[in-house]
């Protein structure tokens, strides 16, 4: 329940484009901000007040960081155990390790989630060509193989549909531990983005509809073509997920929906500020990175409705160098992360547009 | 005409708030800031990519500081002319030196404003007793005396109403150049926050209508209670003044309003962002901050409209322990300036209440 007040120092690991917009939205309260990152450059070193280069299994180095900082946060699931330990033992970390666990292993995250009572896609792990024979007798096809672990953007996934598609997944797995998880027809993804605080208030914000292109993230819609129904559920989904973990800060969840029978399943959960939420910079009167802020500082939670309808779309590579028409562009909002080179699938930046909501 | 692109750098002379804040709004479109003050611990080094504690006679800081940045601009009106000179001989200084030289001076900013067409308060300026007894004679009573130069806040500044008070004018001025200013009857104090680009674009956002206490600005709502004819005015005049110096980046222009009369007078200009346009941040698509930024680095102009109805209020000293109240507050957003000390008077931070207009 330890509340940090404006003035005090927030420290984050990782210093992409996530660690700068948390950093940004912490200035904005009075909070200073210490960036821990192992890659010199990183973008939200441009925004910070300390700055650490050093690796996450430098002991001496994270031991030096948390003490200087009254609660620690992080911008990717990723964080190493050892990692989130060294932090804890020395400072707050917020959210904690628990959320870190169980979102880093697609096997632990879907026995976590079925046991909050949260619906999920079928799925049998496996490792050895005999376990991924007898998991496809279960799940059939058409299925996804995934790595159980460091999985993102698509990257080591295997689409299952006919028998040489089976064949190729152990090449794709690796000798990693993996599940194969029954694909699920949907008609569109979801997501939602909630805070809760260090206190236990909860606020979810209007569901987001996203477009991936190539994998990645394109375009997030709010509010989401649903139904009321879905919207309202989707909301109740994310908000149990958040107190079962005893959650602490914003994470996004992202989720399946199947229109005619108003289902929803739970496809995973990101225990972060999340891009699908970049649309409330602009289109809600507290930003998801302020959100962030004020649940881990435990501050009060800020209002999470949307102003009117935003549309969200991510500048990919060279995407950026188009930044004069939006600029020129009276309804666009305009976010450059600072990067200086360009190359393709990066994300670079983002622009937000809000229809306001009528009177 | 140059134009710098995001991911350029920008100078700010002045580690302020409003350096702060101006390298907030830089960031969110990916410029890299560099702060120049001879302050340590100046809030806006939290925030910057890079800082120089140097003082402005430093001419080798300067210029290195100068060289190291594509454009320079400042967050303070008393910017001396030598340090003016050194940076935009080493670099583009936006707003240029004029902008500096007429504002810094009660006496050019009267003649300039005359110049221009725009109608102020009947001034005589004077220097000795002898000086001082033919001015008033000219202007009488009620005036104001005050001195040409570094007056803020209400310092250098002596209210004449009785005989007592005209002999105690010299002991305030003291032995610097000063004007006797007939006192103006007026029913409200405006500004507009006015925005020229390096193109010659402007924007002028709604006018906004400031309470000051103390002498220091308390309150700022938007719409201002004025005819739509004084509003109309207002903007134009704010234009005028931009235009007749070529002014490249924002502006506040304070203004005095009879409302009867529907008659506006010119109190004086700021040749930067201006505490009355705190309330862009949250009341308007493009902040004042970002404005400015587009403005120096020749961006299309943003969107200047107001959000719905406005209230800023300035937190100073001990205020800004009451930041719970605002936090809580689901229609307030709350901004902080990262200082730690709150002497009494300060800027701490303030307050921007938003009431959605009806659609």
């Amino acid at each position: 329940m330890t509340r940090i007040n404006p003035g005090g120092t927030i420290g984050i690991l990782g210093g992409g484009q996530l660690g700068r917009m948390l950093a940004l939205a912490a200035a904005n309260l009075g909070y200073r901000c210490h960036i821990y990152c192992p890659e010199e450059n990183s973008p939200a070193f441009q925004v910070a007040d300390k700055t650490t280069i050093a690796s996450y299994t430098n002991d001496v180095a994270l031991t030096e960081f948390a003490r200087s900082v009254d609660v620690a946060t992080y911008e990717f699931e990723n964080v190493p155990a050892q990692t989130a330990d060294i932090v804890s033992q020395n400072t707050l970390l917020r959210p904690g390790a628990r959320a870190l666990m169980v979102s880093q292993d697609r096997l632990t995250e879907k026995q976590f989630l079925a046991d909050a009572g949260v619906k999920t896609a079928p799925y049998q792990e496996f490792h050895t060509a005999e376990e991924l024979d007898a998991a496809f007798k279960v799940i059939g096809r058409p299925s996804v193989a995934k790595t159980r672990r460091f999985g993102y953007d698509g990257k080591g996934q295997q689409l299952v549909k006919t028998s040489k598609d089976l064949a190729k997944v152990l090449s794709v797995t690796g000798s990693t531990p993996a599940i194969l998880e029954g694909f699920v027809n949907f008609d569109r993804e979801i997501s939602v983005i909630v805070a809760r605080s260090a206190s236990g208030d909860v606020a979810a914000y209007p569901v987001g509809e996203n477009v991936h292109t190539n994998h990645i993230l394109d375009v997030t819609t709010v509010p989401a073509q649903v139904s009321d129904l879905v919207e309202a559920k989707a909301k109740v989904i994310a908000t149990k997920v958040a107190n079962a973990l005893e959650y602490v800060g914003v994470m996004g969840v992202e989720m399946f929906v199947n229109d005619d029978k108003n289902q929803i399943i739970v496809n995973e959960i990101a225990p972060r500020v999340h891009n699908s939420g970049h649309w409330t910079m602009d289109g809600a009167a507290t930003s998801q990175f302020e959100q962030h802020i004020r649940a881990i500082c435990d501050l009060p939670l800020g209002p999470a409705e949307a102003r009117g309808a935003v549309r969200m779309k991510n500048l990919l590579g060279d995407d950026i160098l188009d930044c004069e028409q939006y600029l020129a562009d009276p309804k666009a909002s305009f976010h450059h992360y600072g990067k200086s080179d360009p190359r393709p699938g990066r994300k670079m930046g983002h622009v937000n547009w809000v229809e306001p909501a009528e009177g």
